[in-house]
């Protein structure tokens, strides 16, 4: 399908691609663009939004094989080859409806190779160059030829004590690191850090699943709930004291956030009694239609009023339709690559909530979108007023070169860059961090060269919003400085 | 208006800005751009999706006069000429209602010539800039002064043999061309071509006049289907049996795909009593409100099921409000410059549709779109994910360098190159079919050395992305190959 | 935050970003841009839509100290100091609640001083610099250290003759400025000016106050207007001819425009019955629910109606949901910075409108939209077609330079340069006119530049459109000329 490059294909090019990735070639941007990154390529990562299991980090065991590493759990991997009618029984993909999938992972790992040229230009593809370049030091461009060769590199790196998750931790620079937890999880592998004294990975409080009266098992939930929080959930007043439980409970395990995905940014407070006869229909197993969307409207609006007294920076992710494909979310389950973004409006749904807290300073709210066109046309202005809330960064599909660049564009003039909440990896693909922020921090240096070229801000200013956005203002919007 | 150059106005441009087109000004990319461009300029050219007639390469008759080629026909012309306020009679454009038109070609283009400038920054004017330099030998741009010099050039050519139409198909290396005909069209020119032995022309099955209930004269349209099909249309059943009788007709004659347009996305199955009692309705002449759409929405999913079955490619174009201009329609009629485009969504209109032949390795869907806004927001997460779903080339108002480029940059992060259908030119205009592919391709061949010099990709990714996106992605998506 | 930039910062970077401020740092755009901003830059300025006080150009009083002139009655910087913290009370702006604020200029500057690196990378911060260095000449960045020198220098300036308001109109070099007055606005100050030989300020019609129900006072307003026209409102008809005899006396003054807000694009006319009995129930305070947007929705049509019959350009701003922040609101008013746009469509709303008046040569109508998804959606397709409709500026959030970027990249291609309405600052800060005209002259020199090296059109081209959308399009659409 592809020819090798010619002997004169590079003639008149003169820089280092690796070195240079994301920037401009443009020769004086470029050069800019080298300054701004060596002044925040080393700064310490913070990721305070992500998906990490703690219990990797608690146990620090090796590392699995390079399909569990790379392909089976990672849904940007397996949606793009299943779209190309490579079955996602082929890769591993576990069912739960109990039909056989591969479960070799050289075989894995080689049906991957064979198809890594459908990754080309997407963000999935440069993240892993720069894993097997920065952390296993393959140079090769992953083809069906060297897949053997490479899965035994990266194999045989996996045994080493160095490649153990506390050790890449380290040397991934790792400053924070929160993970997302159900409200009825009990942390205890965050307990087992705090207790060995490893204090840089911190739990996030995300209560979707009690929440959300149509989450799968939500009665189930809640004698959950009331069973870690050790408060008998029987009414609405209850309910509030037992989450109220496991938000303290987070709080002093390190947490400094919440975390809530919605389908839309819908936030109504009901009356007490309203939302006292819903939570009981639907304890009693009889909620009616139209019930879940107003509970979960409400008690976003209760999330914001816990947060404005407990201090837990709220995170909104809004817009995804989750499980699109009903035949892959029959076989295969959550999370599988079907989730698809609906238009999303945020100006009127986000009132209530805005009018009650988003002028408060001890509440903050950090939003995240799927629908670019609500960046320039709410979100930036928003974040540009209110003193809570901060603008999260390019989230999941928009978190790719172009997807930041224009994330930039439309809302750093009218949101100012310290409205902005910075970047977070999002990933449950630990060995990928480094390189998501890589990619996120040399886009920032080149588009921070490009203004400043431009005349539109000076070097100083450079210098200090490539900081800015690289580090201090994670740190600063998840209160973790 | 306009000041000549003045004689340093080149000064420091070294360019062939003819031979760069389109192309960055920026040296490396421009030298990157032209190499991958040289690669891909000689493919042959496939044109998957249009609306050439197909008397004209049946018959082979000698073309029409400049303002028949250039300026009756092409709404992209005589709308803009129109916002000026130079009325459509004025350049011939046939009124129904009886109202006199401009009859003198030369009258024509000479009003056309004076209002060139129109069109300064538009692809109208990129089109009409290649089209004479490539195909007429012209290099001076259009204007009064030089307008019936440019038109005796012009019609001189058209009487030469080599520019029949077939020379032309043939000087334009063509791979393949489709028509698009209606469901009722008997097909006799492609016959007469195939019959020739000629079968790189091929109809498209565009049954939209039969599918919609409030389309003009859809009653005799059936009784057109019915004698077309030799099947009498008395009920549902005999309906579809119609319709399939020319799908098959169709595919006989070459067709590998159906095209749909509508004004929502919206794909709604009916339970066999509803889409019944609807046609038993629509036949009897007494359609309730609100049957036309539900109609539509659940022939869309029958569309769907048969090419399920018969494997014809299915073409959707939505988002067109047609006829915007009441006036200009009383006049004039269908296709004018007047049809508008309205915000149009996908995820949740498309979900039935998917759900039943998402999956269908038999099935393929080839989506296009007027809304921007749902090319990252929905489009690109849909194709990236669903087998059976490809994502059309930028359309209408976005056949343009910039409506291109901001397609590239939208949906090839999240959809990958290879869920695009490629390029089609969708085109009335035959002679500007080479035009149009150029642009693309120049488009592309820039945008991919951006990215390679970006280090987002290697030269061997950015040739193959080139002539998978130039060539071969439409050549697959449509079946071709 | 930040560090000094050191000795090597500009190493390889030969050009003067101030004179080169806003091009490509890419050489051959950069040239060219030059070339072209040379030709453009002293061309006089057209301000055919703002919100100058026209008092301050009849008294022409000096100007007031730098906290007046630059801070307190601009939105754009106190809502960007608001929303990282600090309390409109601290710069000055009034409060209408009895809340006491700052009174003191220097203290008020020097907060502004401190707080100017949140203005990094914005338009905001991009205007004050120019303003200082052009108007002031200071060419330091305003910082806490140097703010008390930088307050002296300009309040030094402001005392002398040539600071005075029509000084610096002259120095300004305005050929036309438009106010925006209310519609029962007795426009003394106008008629002082006009009386005086000056006739290059003009008042702009804007009777939102008196057309839209829920407007505070409305009733109250319909007796100034009953006052100022003579006319006693009495009913539909008696209110139409009092607002008919003021569009007069503003075209008497000067006036070529009217101006006119709304949330959403709806122009809709109600039958004589309707809007008789809509009006009736308002003037009797018994306004039903629903009543006062059906009766915007149909006056707009009305205003419509009138300015095909008088000529005057009506202009329509829509999508701004005024007032979000109920606390801001209530302690401080209107204009706070707290509006924030929604997501608008145009192609149904405005068909009404258009299919009446769209194609009457006497009419005219310019459109502004906060939701940039319809500009290559909706507004340019439809101004691209109808002879009546040209695309206004980009406004407010998109008066910035990635704003201005995205809007000719959006709509230029479709729309074509001619049926754009050029430019107007739409500033109530009188000394930052200048700035943000040459922040649009320098955009698009530097976008055409683009354009051109890339062979999308010629340098005639270049320099015509460079004219075009700098200077003659705002006077031929504002019929100015």
């Amino acid at each position: 399908m592809s020819t090798p490059p010619t002997a004169g294909a590079d003639a008149g090019r003169t820089t280092d691609r690796g070195a240079d990735r994301c920037f401009s070639p443009e020769p004086s941007t470029r050069a800019l663009a080298r300054e701004l990154y060596a002044e925040i390529e080393s700064l310490p990562l913070v990721s305070p939004h992500g998906h990490v299991d703690p219990r990797m980090l608690a146990e620090d065991a090796p590392l699995p094989d390079p399909a569990q590493l790379f392909i089976i759990p990672d849904h940007y991997v397996f949606r793009m080859l299943y779209s190309q009618g490579l079955p996602m029984e082929d890769v591993g993909v576990p069912s739960r409806d109990g039909t056989p999938v591969e479960q070799d992972p050289r075989a894995i790992w080689r049906r991957f190779a064979q198809h890594f040229q459908l990754f080309r230009g997407t963000p999935t593809g440069l993240w892993l160059t720069l894993e097997l370049e920065r952390l296993f030091g393959v140079d090769e461009k992953l083809r069906a030829e060297n897949a053997d060769e490479i899965y035994d590199v990266i194999e045989t790196r996996l045994r080493l004590p160095e490649y153990r998750p506390r050790a890449l931790f380290e040397r991934f620079n790792i400053h924070t690191l929160a993970t997302t937890d159900a409200a009825t999880d009990t942390l205890e592998h965050h307990q087992a850090m705090r207790d060995s004294g490893f204090t840089r990975v911190r739990p996030t409080f995300r209560p979707d699943a009690v929440l959300n009266l149509d989450a799968d098992g939500w009665r189930a939930n809640l004698e959950t709930l009331a069973r870690v929080s050790g408060i008998d959930v029987t009414d609405y007043a209850s309910y509030l004291a037992a989450i109220e439980q496991r938000r303290a409970h987070f709080k002093a395990l390190g947490a400094t956030a919440t975390d809530h995905a919605a389908l839309t940014a819908d936030v109504a407070p009901l009356s007490p009694a309203e939302v006292g006869a819903i939570f009981a229909r639907a304890l009693a197993g009889n909620s009616a239609a139209g019930d879940a969307p107003r509970f979960t409207a409400h008690m976003l609006f209760e999330m914001a009023r816990m947060s404005s007294e407990d201090g837990l920076v709220m995170q909104l992710h809004v817009g995804s339709l989750r499980n699109h494909n009903r035949a892959v979310f029959e076989r295969f389950g959550l999370d599988k690559g079907a989730d698809i973004p609906v238009a999303t409006t945020w100006t009127r749904a986000l009132r209530p909530l805005l009018d009650a807290y988003g002028n408060d300073p001890r509440y903050r709210l950090v939003v995240f979108t799927l629908d670019e066109s609500s960046y320039s046309r709410e979100l930036a202005p928003m974040a540009g007023h209110y003193p809570a809330l901060r603008l999260g960064a390019p989230w999941w599909f928009f978190d790719s070169v172009k997807g930041m660049e224009r994330y930039l564009d439309a809302v750093l003039e009218t949101a100012g860059a310290y409205n902005l909440a910075g970047f977070n990896d999002d990933t449950r693909a630990f060995a990928s961090i480094p390189a998501r922020h890589e990619v996120w921090r040399r886009v920032v240096a080149n588009w921070l060269a490009g203004q400043t070229l431009r005349g539109l801000m000076d070097d100083e200013d450079a210098r200090a919003l490539a900081r800015a956005l690289a580090y201090e203002q994670a740190l600063d919007s998840y209160r973790l400085s």
